[in-house]
């Protein structure tokens, strides 16, 4: 298998991103080919500096003369930036040379590449990122994050779908995902225009364990394992949960230590203990599902774990053929209600 | 002064919402006076238990047979419950006849109401609710929280122009209020048609201290003072840092009691401290602003307390003239860019 990795893109790009992937690669099978895309004299210093023969067979360098900052905006961008980590690592996995690639760099640049590039999944009219987020009552798959920013009602419905795949995949669910809308209230009359139509097209698709709407306050209880929401909701949810997680925890660190030296010393592993039960990084960046290949997007500040967990995700969903039952499921023939 | 109150309305009504009533009251200057609105045997056996004489001349019960839940739909609820107690207190505020009114009952039916009965201020076209969210680097307005799922761009510039005279107000700021839009990124390519189509407005607005978008990793770093957005959007934020709030908390807590006794009994008064800075019941509900009167909107869950602060709240609105306000400062006269 051979899995490409955007070298230029992240916070902490190309460093932690190396050697996260090479990480990443010495856990995978010695069949499996990493390819670091992106400017190729930084990424031979890398691996240098990691004592990594540029030699090894399981590594090639791909050179990509552009980088695509985060700030730019993705369209142009890759219009401009011709040679380009993100459009180069898109091309490749079009054309097969890849079956998965990771960037950790401008997600909007990534998602238009896939669209421009890689043809869609049978059956899906735009893809979605799916994110796996740890709330108090187990891991939820949150779709979608910023994808897309103007859904329309069948976009929501097929993101259900294959997040229904892909939940049941990852957490190895002992029943059928239960899959719910993110709206403003529990009851049906709750919720904006987009929201009721997608929830008439969840409800009436037996594919489906639709559970109706969750809001804010239950979106994190865990009464769903797959929560389905528009890219522009999605997007602020997901930074607001990260947010605030931060900034509640520095507070209250800040607030015991103000107050009571030992106290801060004995809450100190305990808080990191819980960060580590809870980190995003944990479960290795967000899929783009609907595009015929695998993109993990990571989060702009992933360290060499975050990559290396992306590295084994991004194994796990191609050899586990998440596409393929994808479209299975989603092209199935509903059946249709028995007469009464 | 005169403030009618919904007894009706809340999950602890009318056992709180009578005792906070009355413990606002207390707080008032003696020629206040209070309406409490709901069904009259139930308000007059909770005045009882507070020891509270019904002949008080500073009170009056209004009855009224219906109550509005909350799951209510709120347009078909406030047209088959002709004789609601959120009904009646929109009738009181069109009429004159109280200057201020506050529920903790169903929002929607409190909007709708006002909607109905009670004209809009001078220049605004869709009334959006307020509310003040404690954040990180002091409190910051979020509007619109609910009232408006589906707004135009014009509805979000008034938000942020009554916002601002709001903020001003309530927090006496030494410099004009800072006031954001929320998006999906920092950049100005970054969100969907709404938010863009605002930005432009607000920015080429020289009433407004406009700073751009905040998303919601940024939402409660306090770099505003004023945070706009769509009703459905601000719902599920809110929601979402309440939910998020108290699960982290209860996590962190069940955590350290398993993990240490001792450090338990340290910890419990810190948070105890924390939660009561962070309350927002002391900030006394949340105004729909745009109409013409006070109508200031609780928390479901709110005991005596959120309710006395209320009562509070809307006495310093009403005597404040922020409405005047509102209405001189969006119908001002905007200069136009002097000549080059």
């Amino acid at each position: 298998m051979r899995i490409a990795i955007d070298a230029m893109g992240g916070d902490h790009a190309p460093h932690e991103i190396v050697a996260g992937a090479v990480a990443g690669l010495d856990q995978l099978s010695p069949e499996d080919h990493l390819v670091l895309v992106g400017q190729q004299d930084r990424i031979r210093a890398e691996l240098a500096k990691l004592g990594r023969a540029e030699t090894d067979h399981r590594l090639t360098i791909l050179h990509a003369n552009d980088v695509i900052e985060m700030g730019d905006h993705p369209v142009d961008a890759l219009r401009q930036k011709r040679d380009s980590s993100i459009g180069r690592m898109a091309k490749l996995a079009a054309d097969g040379e890849v079956e998965a690639f990771i960037s950790a760099g401008n997600t909007g640049a990534c998602v238009a590449a896939c669209q421009m590039k890689i043809r869609a999944l049978k059956g899906i009219s735009r893809p979605g990122i799916a994110v796996v987020i740890p709330s108090f009552g187990g891991p939820t798959v949150l779709c979608d994050v910023g994808a897309n920013v103007a859904p329309k009602p069948h976009h929501l419905h097929q993101y259900a779908l294959m997040c229904s795949v892909y939940a049941q995949h990852f957490f190895s669910l002992p029943h059928r995902p239960r899959v719910a809308l993110l709206s403003i209230g529990e009851e049906d009359a709750k919720g904006n225009q987009l929201v009721k139509q997608v929830r008439s097209l969840l409800k009436n698709d037996p594919r489906l364990n639709f559970v109706g709407y969750v809001e804010g306050r239950t979106l994190l209880s865990g009464q769903a394992d797959v929560v389905i929401c528009d890219g522009f909701v999605g997007n602020v949810a997901l930074k607001l949960i990260e947010g605030l997680a931060y900034g509640l925890v520095e507070m209250l660190t800040k607030e015991i230590a103000q107050e009571n030296h030992q106290l801060a010393k004995g809450f100190e592993p305990i808080l990191k203990n819980l960060w580590r039960k809870h980190d995003y990084s944990e479960y290795g960046g967000a899929p783009l599902l609907g595009v015929d290949g695998i993109c993990i997007i990571c989060h702009g500040s992933s360290d060499r774990r975050a990559i290396k967990n992306a590295v084994i995700v991004a194994k796990g969903m191609t050899s586990t053929n998440i596409n393929q039952r994808i479209v299975e499921f989603v092209n199935a023939e509903i059946p249709s209600p028995s007469p009464k």
